[in-house]
């Protein structure tokens, strides 16, 4: 269970990092929905590897191929089913990996859970997944641009080199200038600086990404177990590596704030506040600012260096990194961050519908 | 919608703060487990106002009543439904919320999205409602401690002053010790001194709870969508005020660590780990080490000094809070956190059941 | 689990026959509906017990008491939880069920299934549940209302008494003129007659239902596997004693025909058809032409007369029905048929504003 | 929405008739299940087109594809994703469909649904989407046969040749014997010779199915509202064609019966009653004995005749079938009801796992 994220445009995905392919299905769609079938291929490249020296090399087209749900380059309200095929899976040698559990990872407890587990590549526990979150997440942005919602997310940290800056003081269309994905020219530099090295040290770096929807209405959010940002701290919690979420505009530490320090106060009739602490939502409703959210992603776990484990038999056993890794995750998963945030809030747009006759 | 969390143990709430009574339905709650009634009223008392000179003076016995699904004394498998009546519910005067929007509030949000909205004491909006939680949260404890699950939650910071000791260094014992529910003698007297001050002064303060689950076996937890850690954290993003939300071992800041020092080593057959950086979850899945997380309070909204805001038509008003409310909520939400975190975990103790033939 | 239905217009229930109460939770009903009290009860009024000769003599008012959801009599988008006290709950002899399981009962079922059960009136198998679907139906009911959709059911058979008559050629307005339900004067007589008699012998009879609901737009329900009438018919399979389920108008045998005498000519524009042999669904979807359905009633297994039957140990028992049951339960059921497809439109309604953007 | 089925083991469908495939994702699929592929194709190859002189002459392989769950041979409990492809879909003249909304289809109710719809061989509406289920529900079959269930369906009727045999005075194992799969060699030639006939005059005729699950436990079945019997009916309504269904043995007309006629005595401790009139299943959960149903078909609406009807102008529009279709669906239709009934079952087999401690 829990293949399936969305309550109304629901994603049900598929798929080892090493089988013949990994996919999904999409179901709940509206229908008649001019789908820009480049757009999504696009996001899908800023998330695939090989595209940069700081990022791994594993060769994968991520060609997104869809099988049913369009008409004529409409959505016809059914299903969409689509698959991307696994082409550069190398099945040959994952001896080090199929009688070890390697540290930090998910070998140990899918073994537990399931008594069985596919350990080529990680199997289903492999980021590589996360590509059927951009093909449905690409789709949810299209609808809800039609809205007038935007989604932008941009790195905000690589280990210590953090961005101390609002996103208002920046130029967002700058994200995509430079491989690490950060809209500041200077903290770029010390960013691409610090995953360069991290690596050729053979280790592994964590980082923070920040995501801003603009143009949410008022309104979207299901108190109380689906508040809109437990949705999307949910979905963000999703993303391998994601261990800490926060929303609201964090500037200072809400949580060691005063009341009469962060309330924001209403300004006008469309509800937009004079600061935005809350991070566009009140009790667990949009209230038509910007929604904010922080993500805090841990190191890779996969590290070119020796560690102690364990076999399976439970005898001890040193284990070292093989192959083609990242030393450091954000800057590819910013359009992964972008899309569960469309999952999300596409999701509440159309529950939203049904909140009045 | 959104009032039901759990997809077998299924918990549905209703009631406004002021309305005749709150209450809920539990659906899914296995058969012929003997409940102890007294604990349920103990965690009840807990979360209740006028427990103390720092909490609300609002007086409410929050005493449940069971109208079903329990026969001498056990469960029965169907649903228990409950209601906990509104005694202090004074409807007299809310001309200053009937037609202004608090700041910071649900006020606003409520009225856009549903066009209607009983003010009286914050409607559905109220924290009033994690009562139930309470309720439906000490009977999943019940069960867990059955599987030699214990969960124990406390207060970990009260705005800057923060808890900076690993809970393995203190007796978790101490926690309902002091009025704050702070493990550490130290620490409890100077939180409690900051809220007192905060209080005087009119306004509120921010704060931490930490929460930690011990003997959860390995292999609860459903990826890709529903990974333990992700429901955690919607779980306890649904709690009035919580605006982040972090889970593993945070001694140190993970998202700036590399992999070398914070990669958890496996020590032994049963999945021990060396450190616990990863807060007894891999992958989505229990590893079988301590549940670890913290969760980031914002201050109450409600402040006993002026602000700006407007009123339904848009114009501007000054509101100034009325009546009893907290200084801080962190201590008063030690059992609603317990109970949060048990809800998810019987859910994902009872959906492992059927991973295997 | 499964104690609750719809996926938008969501009822929760729970209660147990001699409990203190049964009640529910309606969550997603749409905000800003004023709701007529006094229908909600007409229809409980119908469904109750002692209301004529011909049903059981329990005697309970079933007055419903809204507990939340509401606000200065418009519904508020928030969950309308409600109770119905149990007053006429005589707990004191039950040892003749307590330790026997009664032939076509589900005694032995519950019993199987949690290791225990509340036997006292048959726990929460009894029909006295149905109460609180009629509650939610007649809300449902008043929705669909502005919408332009009615419900009418009415009895069409009683054990070998059967109404061959289409709904078209009657008066439906007469259905409540009579205390079988039937809108034929000819038919009304012969079905009280029939119940009487058996009702002396201490015996029971099965009977049918025709539900039809007229001014349902063409374009609800959900293919595949929420096809319209699939929907409807697991609604009316889960009334209490409904074995079969049959849509489209059968004035024939439709599973004996062929396609050339059975299929729909569309006529005009809106989709209006010749004949309606499909019963206004089409593909799951509806059509815009009136839904047609039929549902088969078996005998109440509890009889006045001496059964064998085993005892919980596995001895040889005799039983015998003691109390206040009916002879024939579709008289009552009709205003139950017409909440179960109440609560399914509302919910196929309310989906249907999703399908496109 | 409504394109997944199941609680627990839950199958997500996508494809059009004729687009590049279809597929679907079976997730919550136990983990360590050794999979017999040659089984699934069995059951795929009796549902197939041109299998026989009474079946269409649309060729397809209907080889299923596996992409992912499966590692040597074994479940995983990753999700199961499958494709089959189109091969014979001929998408050159659909003139006479584009523009005009045949009798007794989907073509108007997807068009007024969606405001769009892929005509091309039905679309979504196409009963090609069966074989989706037949993957699932082979796999479910075989997962419910380590558990001691069989499932066995078997032609009752075509048209008025029906059946009047209790399938306890016949060899089931003959039912794939003959090419109409039916286990008596008298009302076999009976019926193709009714199939024939109906095909020779360019029309289409109904018929029943009645299906078995024996070994069934007692205590699968969740009361209140997803009762064993519902569960099954909603399945069964959901195979295209059906229009009605009905459990419980049916040599008598349980609706016009008494309940002294159809009570079913228990004569041991493990439930086993006298008759069987309840068909295995009281108040919602099985008892023990054979689950027995029965589901009505309609008759094919493509018919080689001329039929008036309107384009989607509205104008008067003449419509005549082309193509390849059967002349009765119910030959094919049994491994389709076999796979409704365990992918139901198998459900209630894993949910019943939760409800005890």
């Amino acid at each position: 269970m829990g293949n399936s994220s969305g309550k109304i445009f629901r994603l049900t995905t598929f798929g080892e990092s090493h089988g013949v392919a990994i996919g999904g299905v999409i179901d709940g769609c509206p229908a008649g929905m001019k789908i820009d079938f480049e757009r999504i291929q696009q996001q899908l490249d800023r998330r695939k590897s090989g595209q940069s020296k700081i990022s791994t090399q594993r060769k994968e087209s991520d060609k997104v191929e869809f099988l049913s749900g369009f008409f004529e380059g409409k959505t016809t309200g059914t299903p969409i089913g689509f698959i991307i095929k696994n082409e550069d899976a190398k099945s040959k040698d994952y001896s080090h990996i199929k009688d070890t559990f390697r540290p930090s990872h998910a070998d140990f407890t899918y073994q537990k859970k399931y008594g069985i587990r596919d350990y080529r590549g990680g199997g289903r526990s492999s980021a590589r997944e996360t590509a059927n979150w951009v093909v449905a997440g690409s789709i949810a942005q299209q609808i809800l641009s039609t809205k007038g919602v935007e989604i932008k997310a941009y790195v905000s940290a690589v280990g210590s080199v953090k961005l101390n800056k609002c996103y208002k003081e920046m130029d967002l269309s700058n994200i995509d200038g430079n491989i690490v994905r950060c809209p500041d020219s200077e903290y770029t530099e010390k960013m691409i600086f610090e995953i360069v090295k991290v690596k050729k040290e053979g280790d592994t770096i964590g980082g923070e990404i920040t995501v801003i929807a603009s143009g949410v209405p008022s309104g979207w959010g299901e108190p109380i177990f689906d508040k809109l940002h437990a949705d999307i701290g949910k979905a963000m919690l999703s993303i391998n590596a994601v261990h800490g979420f926060r929303y609201g505009f964090g500037g200072v530490d809400i949580s060691s704030s005063r009341g009469s320090d962060v309330n924001d106060i209403i300004i006008d009739k469309s509800g937009k506040t004079k600061t935005n602490y809350s991070g566009g939502i009140q009790g667990g409703i949009s209230n038509g600012n910007d929604i904010y959210a922080e993500m805090f992603f841990k190191p890779v776990a996969t590290i070119m260096q020796k560690q102690n484990s364990i076999d399976t038999e439970g005898n001890k056993k040193e284990v070292e990194g093989k192959g083609r890794h990242d030393a450091c995750v954000v800057p590819r998963a910013v359009s992964i961050v972008e899309s569960m945030m469309a999952l999300t809030l596409v999701n509440h747009y159309l529950i939203s519908k049904t909140n009045r006759l």
